[in-house]
Parts: structure tokens; sequence; C-alpha cells
């Protein structure tokens, strides 16, 4: 039943996305011993005009 | 001044969306006794290729 | 799948939450057509020292 | 290390976003004594028509 | 309307919550416009045996 | 910069947390490249009582 859910800059393709749910759902079962069919994963992306760090967007902070 | 989050699929129509504040916020008040003017409902539209279930994207296992 | 996640003020017992989990989850397989089997309902019981609304905190503002 | 998340209306354009970040996060470092270098600020807009205050839509309670 | 989350590090007393809260609130009023009467803003407190950094726990890391 | 979170059932001592820190954070940075530095892990340990699956609380559907 555990929700994992991960937020990071936008722009990552649905194969990554699939490599990143398989893997974070095996390590989630591995480590706490639920089952997998068990384990939901929903991704967020994030603009990077929408995240601040140390008071500066991303955008202006780590242009693409 | 309950907070009511709803994650779901995207697709549903602004009726669909109208309706279940309307019962979300009726059930809320029902049951927990506060004011229907208190509560707030923001619901947020995940597509299938971000949410991941036993280790598969929605996108793979539930294709529209 | 849809997850819905409930923030009130704490102090409701168990089963005003059993009742509230089966009425949420009831309502969104009625509109949205989901499965009630599907329905995640996660209850956060937030103290009234950590919520603050227009500026003042609901201890403050509303004692018990 | 604090998190910061904000959901507002959409439509806020990245000056004003901009502005949000450095002054929340300030004020995390003045107040709680933190550095701004570790404070992330996370900012996510909603649509009216996925916010519901008091059962409606603020889509039809705040029309632009 | 805005909802304002902070998450932390637990530890901070109430009257530290209490000056966050206001301001962070009059922050939000006076950068995005909207009243300061509508602005929600909820802390969690975060244990540091509950938050990694670089795949460390904070408890390790920064041990109290 | 990738925040993770994961909710859980309550229970998991600091040792497993700490693997499972370890663990998402070693597979965030390989399959999304970003650094293992920059990842946050949040932990929300929830009460069984404050979680319902299928319209009933998993205290009553999966008691310990």
């Amino acid at each position: 039943m555990p929700i994992v859910r991960v937020e990071m800059f936008e722009g990552r393709d649905r194969e990554t996305k699939q490599k990143l749910v398989k893997s974070l759902t095996a390590e989630m079962a591995r480590v706490t011993g639920c089952s997998e069919a068990s384990v939901h994963v929903v991704i967020t992306d994030v603009s990077k005009e929408d995240w601040g760090i140390g008071g500066e967007l991303a955008a202006t902070k780590f242009p693409d």
C-alpha cells in the first residue's frame, strides 16, 4: 500500500519514467517487505519556473 | 477548514469535477461536523504516464 | 486508483474516520465511475498549532 | 532543508513567482534560523476548475 | 485561497510557528495580491529520522 | 533537486528507513542522472487507522 511521490524537473520521457517506477517499486518491496503489486508511484513534473532553491528560481539558477 | 485532495487519472470534465467537489464537501461536513463553507477540495489530474502501479506505468497497464 | 487525502484538525475518533473513509470512497466511485476497491484515502490529523488561517494559528483563533 | 509548497490559482507570471520564492525563502530563514540556501519552494498552479470551496468550483464562484 | 505547506525539522515551538504563519501569510498577500484572510498555512514537523538528504538520514548527518 | 516522498504504514525502524533512503536516492540518481547529493527523501508514517482502502480502514482490513 505504500505511495511514493516523485517531484522532479520536467523533461524526462516515458521510458525513463517507466524505469523509475519499476526501480523505485522494486526497492520499496525489497527494503520494506511489502509486495510490489501494492506500491503506487506518482510522478509530478515541476517546471523550473515553479521551483525555487535558495531564494532563486531554478529557471535562472540552472537554465537548460 | 479541512482540505481534501484528489489525485486521479486525467480526463474528467468540469461537470464531473463540480459534482465531485459538491459531494465530497457534503460528506466531509456530514461526517465530521465541519461547515461546508470551510471545506477546500483540490483536484490533481495525473497522466497515466506519471502513475505507476505494481512497477508498471498505468499508461501500459490500463491503456485508454 | 484514485488517492484522496484529508487534512483536518486532530481529534476525530476511529469510528468517525471509518465513516469518512467509507463515505468518501463511495462518492468517488459513484461520481467518477472508478471501482471502490481502487480508492485509497489517507487522513492526516493536523494540530491547531500547525494550521494558520489568515495569519493566525487555529490554536489561537479556534481554541478547543 | 525546509520545503515550502504553494498551491494557488494559476496565472501568476515568472516575475511574481521569482518575488514569491525570494520572499518566502527569506522569511523561512529569518523566522526559523535555517540558511536561505537550504530552502526549497515548489509552486503548484491550480486551475479554478480544480479547486472547490464550500462545495462549488472556484471557476464558478470566482470567474475571471 | 492559497495553501502554503511547510515541512521542516521538528522542534520549533508555538511562538515560532505563530511568527512563521504570520510572516508567510503577509508575504503571500503582498506578492500575489490575495487577501491575508484567504491564506492557509499548514506546518508539518518532520523527524530527522524521516528525512534523507543525499542518501543519508538527517538524524545521522545533522545530529542535534 | 528531486524530492521523493514515501507514505507507508508506521512501524519501520530507523535502520530500515536508512536503507530505504539510501536505496531510493541511488535509484533516483541512476535512472534520472541527477546527483545523489541533490535528492531529498521524506518519509511519512501513516497509522492503519488513517488509511482507507476500498472503503475500509487498514486497521480493520490488515490488523497487526
